[in-house]
């Protein structure tokens, strides 16, 4: 275990922790504590933690949880998927359960509240019950998902995709990891199976609701100076793969007038791009981060660029709106300068919006620890994006400080932290008197 | 040797050979059949050849120049850079020497115009005077100039560079092969040192006038319809590197307004540049032929995107100042949109003028067999730029097929071929008589 001082997670979160946040049954020197303990499995010399998605750390960071439900009183399974629940029964266990939770897998050097935060609040949510003595209507399930990040298969959501059966077969059998191992071979060393795996999927509709807690991973909320915020929806993310084909030649030997420059053609595209998104919605993006030039040489004119258009909107109708109109503009632009133009859709998720009741329950939440509603759009993917195309879900975002994420310096104060234990308690307490 | 089957370029030169072309002296049968001889030193099975700088092939293929220079009746010497002359006395040896050459290396898979047609051209003009007896006032020297391309080393020019002292000793020592292997080491094996490299560098103005032939490895002439075109000037390349610096962020997270995306601003400038060069001059071209963003993932927004800008003209004025609209667009799009900006200037070759007198020369022997003049600036860096440096030097294009260079479809017909001969040898020998 690495010492304090390289990794003083738990005294920068509570050397201004409010104690007067620590009521209910919520403790935020508890919550702390176990952000604190999840942050040395895995830990990177940096201070960030590497627990990619059916590793040994990986494993490890459930182990740990799993123990903290069982003192807490869940009954404990594991799935064929490595997706862990612990089940706190309801007073009328014919009710269907309502469910929170998130993963504790990371990107390579991650950081120690994206997933961890979200498991950790659900499981506050259990222990604030149990001090209280309050015994919920219906069963309450903490869930922690597998392999949420992808880093592993380089293709992400696999546990809640494996529970919800959203991953074909084909998938399944057809990933390899960053050491080049199938599914399959990454499943046995884990102590499973792709058989096992397959089976881990379930008629999800058995929940009636699921609601995750996360950091936000952008900048709305400190914008807004509120601890947390309510998600309006799940962007899903359409991505194009779009190739421009010219004629390559001598850079210095080819006059200007005539030629055939696939990369300027590019460029136009790319400059034009920032306009499109504020035409369909407030909440539309697109962006181009991956773009390669070939062959890439100093003085020669250049022949394809292939380039990637990540376009995301929380609802299916704007978003594909926004992909048609980018599409055009890449089909003007290359009939207009003679350029060829191939486009492939690689990708096209579906958004999930929230339900408009779900979010006036959480802004009730809100508004009863004075926090002002902040409505904000979750560009990224999330476990509560797969389980909300088949149950209603709902999400509540932490305060991230400067928006980063995926990065040793991702950070959340204590104060928001507990702030969002609070508002998913009394979310979950109004859902299950329902 | 490969089979004619396989390698039917003598075929091919002499199918559409007006023989009426071969007259005083010049042979175009024997110029095909030494550039079908040369072919196979280093012959590529896709037709092209592949003759590197200092290696086996270029030293086979000087051998084999050198054989012909001696029974052409030259004294053949070589320099510890493994340029080779063969020099014809002239009437009067106290006179300074006019010179013709250019290179026998090639890109990796080039062709078999690029440079051989160079050497062999300056060589039919003495197989011409040896046939009609004609001894020139003046001394005459074949050049063969060794990598010019710059195949080995990424760093071309090499033999002329040697020759007139404009290659540093800092350069000759930091130069690494694609092996990996210095200059000394490559050297050793062709049968040189680096000691006998540095002391290849003579006094250049020794030469009256060098006059190089090269194939155009543009569309010009073939736009004109004429065989042989007039350099009007060699193009001295100015590279910037331009780094646009950015924030890199979620493609999904981060709103579009307050983005600062440095492959928008990229975009923003690539898209300007073909605008700037037709506002200085005819002859200027600027080009960015390659880029790289980074980190260069799908869904993340570009943190730094670094491009280089090919900027050229056969003046150096109107060069240098299309050079500075360029740099100003790139910091005034950097500043207005509040990226971080970095440019560096890593080469900047002075452009060689070619001497009005001397164009009038070489027009006057171009109509002298019907062809109109067409004067081309030439993008492309020649072994004549580097002696232009210190002496008078004109340059003759002959018509290339569709534009195509460092390329196995490299091609010029023999009939093209031959009538820069013929405009080559009226040009030296108006020279001599001076």
């Amino acid at each position: 275990m690495a010492s304090n001082e390289t990794n003083p997670i738990y005294e920068d979160l509570m050397k201004d922790y409010n104690t007067e946040l620590t009521h209910s049954g919520v403790n935020g020197e508890r919550l702390a504590k176990r952000l604190y303990e999840l942050s040395f499995i895995g830990y990177t010399q940096v201070g960030g933690v590497k627990r990619p998605g059916l590793s040994d750390e990986e494993k490890k960071a459930k182990e740990l949880v799993k123990l903290w439900m069982t003192e807490a009183g869940l009954s404990v399974t594991e799935d064929g998927a490595g997706n862990v629940k612990g089940r706190l029964p309801g007073k009328d266990n014919s009710k269907r359960a309502i469910a929170s939770g998130s993963h504790v897998d990371s990107v390579p050097n991650g950081g120690n509240f994206d997933g961890p935060l979200g498991v950790l609040s659900a499981l506050e949510v259990v222990e604030a019950w149990k001090e209280s003595g309050y015994m919920p209507p219906k069963p309450y399930e903490v869930i922690v998902f597998t392999d949420e990040e992808g880093a592993r298969f380089n293709s992400g959501l696999s546990g809640s995709r494996a529970m919800t059966g959203d991953m074909s077969e084909a998938e399944m059998e057809g990933l390899r990891d960053y050491n080049g191992e199938t599914l399959e071979q990454v499943l046995g060393r884990y102590g499973s199976s792709l058989q096992a795996f397959k089976e881990a999927k379930q008629d999800v509709t058995e929940l009636e609701l699921f609601v995750e807690v996360h950091i936000e991973q952008g900048k709305k909320l400190e914008q807004a100076d509120q601890p947390v915020g309510i998600v309006s929806g799940i962007a899903g993310p359409a991505w194009l793969e779009v190739e421009f084909l010219g004629e390559a030649g001598h850079a210095g030997n080819t006059p200007m007038i005539g030629r055939k420059d696939p990369l300027v053609a590019a460029a136009a595209f790319i400059q034009k791009i920032p306009e499109f998104p504020r035409q369909i919605s407030d909440t539309a993006v697109a962006t181009v981060g991956k773009l390669e030039v070939s062959p890439n040489g100093i003085n020669v004119i250049p022949e394809k660029v292939t380039l990637h258009v990540d376009i995301r909107d929380i609802y299916e109708g704007p978003r594909d709106q926004l992909l048609e109109l980018i599409r055009q503009e890449a089909e003007s632009i290359a009939a207009s300068r003679e350029i060829g133009l191939e486009i492939k859709q690689n990708t096209k998720i579906q958004p999930v919006p929230i339900a408009q009741n779900l979010q006036e329950q959480l802004a009730d939440s809100l508004q009863k620890f004075s926090i002002k509603p902040t409505y904000i759009p979750s560009g990224a993917g999330h476990d509560a994006m797969i389980l909300g195309r088949h149950v209603p879900v709902a999400m509540l975002f932490v305060r991230s400080k400067e928006g980063i994420s995926h990065n040793p310096k991702e950070w959340s104060s204590l104060n928001d932290c507990v702030a969002g234990v609070h508002v998913l308690k009394d979310f979950i307490e109004k859902a299950m008197e329902q």
